[in-house]
């Protein structure tokens, strides 16, 4: 089980999160906990760091930072033992959980369970803080934002646990954003693939390097809330959260699945186009070769007809976060590259269509165009992979745009408003 | 050295304990730096563990108050780097400090300073949370609340360091409390065993642990305030705190020496007193069994002379904190012990004069009942030691009492208003 900040946010939510970890224990499970620091707490000790100095130390940024969770798994031990359950927590360097060296942004290698496996055998809840492991010189690392869902799939995985429930503040995962499209339904099962894509293009229910460490190791994922009743009793035959399964698990268990799983967007993208690039052999490496360099992560890449002979317009899309590094980047590299001008619009959205469905039907990317044509949505670039079509639109269409394609797909829920 | 919890609340305060630091290291000293938590952190992380249990499991409130140092030593490091100082956190567990297993009270056991040292030699400024340890079995401990200064005169005793300078909110030992006695002077010496006389009796400059420990462990250390500018700023030749250090070396270096080094005063004791108590063998022992099984520390005991024959009345002070735990306590005795009225009084305070000196000099205590009896000061008990007398007085004259012993003992500043 894993429990996120907002779930851990000050004593009474503690309380109540003891609640839902006994629950499971009392039904005869093993368990073993994950937990975040307290919503804020990590912000709070970033900001010292950065006062501290703005170039701070990695190695000890990490001591700093990773107090927080060591705080939670204290407290959480302590309310669990208050009702009555057998309860420790285990830091990283206990078990201990080995990562890589890269302070601030490590990945875990090993997990030596065999203390903690013995002790969830003889009835004791394992409480173990996410986020951080140790260096091989025996130094508190961290996994980066949001790394405690890593945390927890891979405990899962060294545990060999039956099922890992990532408690979060929304409960499952749904076929769009529910705060634009009324009628989203919650899913009740959604693939690692389809997860993944989902994550990456802005529906941000679970870090997407959880997913695919998942994916890699197989372990089932349950996305659910702490905060709703379901969530605080459940059985595995009655599960209230959304199942996260591989494709093979899926085919078995929903024969009557829908062609599109969801629906998502993601408005931190912005496009930049080069007018006149020279459409000659390495032209366009010339303007990707600098952007990798700098660590600016290129998503939609499309390379236009050039009204002239021999020359092309590129335009590709990049995290708005970057959009200035990126501008500064490729006008550095304006005698390289060679192009006329350098546009940039941050103005856009992206919308993605994704379900293993639509690697068996036709049809898919087409049922999108159309749709959004007919309300007059106009497509400025499409990329597709093999479970997802994405298109970019001018980000004023977009909630509009998920309305009109969560209808075209038929996923509207049926007693909605 | 060692940082308060004052000394580090806050970023600002900790950049000031960097540039300290710094100062320290750049002329030419292998510094080794203990630092408590912010103050009010530790409060905080206590009342957390309260919330959650009353009856918290001592292990996990060790994980959870731990943080508190941990933080600051990753921020002290932080800060050290960014102004260009080589210099590392190490944690408990790392170095490690072995204590035995007594959670949230521990005691130092063994420090394995090897790796420190080494690192020391290289120019590598440690930074150590100071308050805790790690256990046999490998879980954090810590050292009870104060500790720090524990702490710190293990590991000065470990690297066998030449000075261990403690810096607080104060900037040296007084010859009394200079909020009362606006003649007191700074001393420039005090022995160890002053020190722990005048500590155990309300001059809370250092933990009395730590004077202990420095004793047996012959540490030399300095008491200094960070807040000032000689606090900064200072060599080996000219310290500006006050120095505690063993009484051959005190011998050596002072030997214009009053006779008495401090007085001290402590309004947290209330008095008891059983009447008409059997005057027979084992009756004072039915008195004080039950209340050193209760763990009721009890300091002055009188035994006044009974008003009839075969009886007694038996006086004696506790910690105020204490004095209703003690007063049911010898309430459920009432039957073993046999006295006839139990009563107390919590408007007393203890009033000791301190010094070395007076191991050589009589007339120390006829000069404190003359001076006091002078202005009227009743004397309700008296206890001495070899180089202390105390006596205990109605609350109401404790300021009058030091400002008259203060000038008694010719302690006065010739400067001073």
């Amino acid at each position: 089980m894993k429990f996120g900040g907002t779930s851990m946010a000050g004593i009474e939510r503690i309380r109540r999160v003891a609640k839902i970890v006994k629950q499971q224990a009392d039904a005869g499970h093993e368990v073993a906990v994950v937990v975040s620091a307290m919503a804020g707490d990590t912000d709070r000790l970033v900001n010292f760091c950065r006062e501290a100095s703005s170039l701070y130390d990695a190695a000890e940024y990490d001591v700093v930072v990773a107090s927080g969770e060591q705080v939670t798994s204290g407290l959480l031990s302590i309310a669990l033992q208050s009702l009555g359950a057998k309860a420790r927590s285990w830091l990283g360097w206990q078990m201990p959980i080995r990562t890589i060296e890269a302070h601030s942004k490590a990945r875990i290698e090993t997990i030596d369970a065999g203390a903690l496996t013995e002790a969830m055998k003889s009835g004791e809840i394992a409480i173990i803080p996410g986020f951080q492991g140790i260096s091989q010189d025996g130094r508190i690392t961290t996994l980066g934002r949001g790394g405690s869902d890593t945390s927890a799939v891979a405990i899962a995985a060294a545990v060999k646990a039956d099922r890992c429930d990532i408690y979060t503040d929304v409960d499952g995962v749904y076929t769009t954003d529910p705060r634009i499209v009324t009628r989203a339904r919650k899913l009740k099962t959604v693939t690692f693939e389809e997860m993944l894509e989902l994550a990456s293009v802005g529906a941000k229910v679970l870090q997407t390097r959880s997913v695919g460490l998942a994916m890699k190791e197989n372990v089932k994922i349950q996305v659910l809330s702490s905060f709703t009743e379901e969530g605080v009793n459940y059985t595995a035959d009655d599960l209230p959260g959304t199942m996260i399964i591989s494709e093979d698990e899926m085919e078995e268990s929903d024969m009557e699945r829908q062609l599109i799983t969801g629906i998502a967007h993601d408005k931190n993208e912005s496009k930049i186009t080069l007018t006149r690039v020279p459409d000659k052999p390495g032209a366009v490496a010339n303007i990707f070769e600098p952007l990798a360099e700098a660590a600016i992560n290129v998503d939609m890449i499309i390379q236009n007809v050039g009204r002239e002979k021999g020359e092309t317009d590129v335009t590709f899309t990049v995290p708005t976060n970057d959009l200035d590094r990126t501008m500064q980047v490729l006008d550095e590299a304006r005698a390289d590259i060679g192009y006329n001008r350098l546009i940039s619009d941050s103005n856009v959205a992206k919308i993605s269509v994704v379900g293993v469905g639509m690697k068996s039907h036709a049809g898919v990317a087409s049922t999108m165009f159309k749709a959004l044509a007919d309300r007059g949505v106009n497509i400025q670039a499409i990329t597709t992979s093999e479970i997802k079509v994405s298109v970019l639109i001018e980000e004023d269409y977009t909630e509009l745009a998920l309305r009109v394609l969560h209808t075209a797909y038929g996923l509207d829920a049926e007693d909605a408003a």
